[in-house]
């Protein structure tokens, strides 16, 4: 093929490409997948769209528990929690949490708390969920214990920012997780590795604690806080079971996670 | 600017625009803006992205109370809520509600109720809200109560589609909106206009709700539903208030709408 063949070619692919952004169908935006270098298969519109709106209720809640995620979405969140608006979304939820700590007025006594929950709110595990599927294979227990024992997971950066910047301000952090009570070593130094100093307490899942779900766990830890005089002011985690329940903060901060679900 | 010219430049270009789609950034997803047919000016991928994540703000709660959609994002609001991506989210919010609907045992003494919200719930003010910016401007009353007056809001069609699901499994339907009483003659009349019958109550503000928010005003009409021996199994609304407070419902539902906030 000599080389006036090849610009042909090459010139068609352009033209065609150009008609193909501007004949597109019923909606005003249009959300195209991309190809990354590995040549994976495209995501289609219309899937990208219904896995978006799983996603909404999802991250509303509306959806209620959920054990796995859809099957014809495991390439959406993938794409989503590799790619930046995973990033855009947490840093925007920071921004919010941000913007409604500089409105309290603190006392000076200490006792003004945050509370943090650590998995995909500190901390990022998607170094562990990369190699199990994103969340779409059923959770291992025995695989990510080993994981948390590393402890090498990653700041969230958007959620280190805002425990930096809830510091400053003056506020009390308390780190309330689901993990267990020997795990505390081992999260502990992760948080460090990370980046995370000088909170007040960490609670994790004690004997006590067992069979109990999150909600009602993280509630009553909660409530030993207030008991003690504390006055929880924000709270931020990305499990709504993180959040609601009693002893609530006065607000609250759902981060995004499409990969799981905890009750 | 012989034929090969032309050929070579539309080559470079096609080389270019490749290059750029595959050296792109660390998203996974590349989301672009539509042009539409009136060459209207297209959104930035950038700008797509930072208001997609207010709007996870928004509809999390996340961003609490606000008062204007951001500037820069008039024309995400108006894309969403014309397009697609709007019908799809309420769609799916309409689905998870039925799912958890269809797991409800009723007593069948049609004290299982289900709460719904009217504006931008049953009923879709979009007609309205195009003249008005899509939430962009700033909220007029006068105008919005000759459009009510008009009684000629058209069905949100997953709410029309779930409304009539739920009296199907027999559910007892009550209506809960923010407008006032003495908007309850077109109020009755819209709703019938746009296919909706049988509710067995329909709650306006009264002249003793006047000055109370919205979620205190919609907690109160519960907790007498309550009082009188309801079951609010579901509630349905776009509004955080339609859903939070007291007397709650065992599953509330958020639906999207990222045009206005009301306390």
């Amino acid at each position: 093929m000599g080389f006036n063949q090849i610009l042909l070619v090459l010139s068609l692919l352009f033209l065609l490409h150009l008609h193909g952004s501007i004949a597109s169908p019923d909606s005003l935006i249009r959300i195209l997948p991309e190809r990354d270098s590995s040549n994976r298969r495209k995501l289609p519109r219309d899937d990208y769209i219904r896995c978006d709106s799983w996603r909404f209720t999802v991250e509303t809640n509306d959806a209620g528990p959920w054990s796995r995620i859809p099957f014809s979405c495991a390439t959406f969140v993938k794409d989503y929690v590799s790619g930046y608006r995973y990033t855009s979304d947490s840093e925007a939820v920071a921004d919010a949490s941000i913007a409604f700590a500089k409105t309290v007025k603190l006392s000076g006594d200490g006792k003004d708390v945050w509370v943090f929950d650590i998995d995909e709110t500190l901390l990022t595990n998607l170094p562990y969920y990369a190699d199990h599927g994103f969340g779409s294979e059923i959770f291992d227990e025995e695989s990510f214990n080993a994981w948390v024992d590393l402890a090498e997971a990653p700041a969230l950066p958007a959620s280190l920012r805002l425990y930096r910047e809830l510091q400053q301000l003056g506020f009390t952090i308390v780190l309330l997780t689901g993990r267990d009570e020997s795990q505390r070593e081992a999260t502990g130094k992760n948080l460090y590795y990370a980046g995370y100093s000088n909170w007040e307490r960490l609670f994790l899942r004690g004997p006590s604690d067992k069979g109990k779900t999150a909600t009602i766990y993280k509630s009553e830890k909660r409530k030993k806080l207030v008991d003690e005089g504390y006055r929880i002011q924000g709270s931020s985690g990305d499990q709504w079971s993180d959040l609601q329940g009693f002893a609530v903060a006065k607000r609250s901060f759902k981060l995004p996670n499409p990969m799981y679900y905890i009750a």
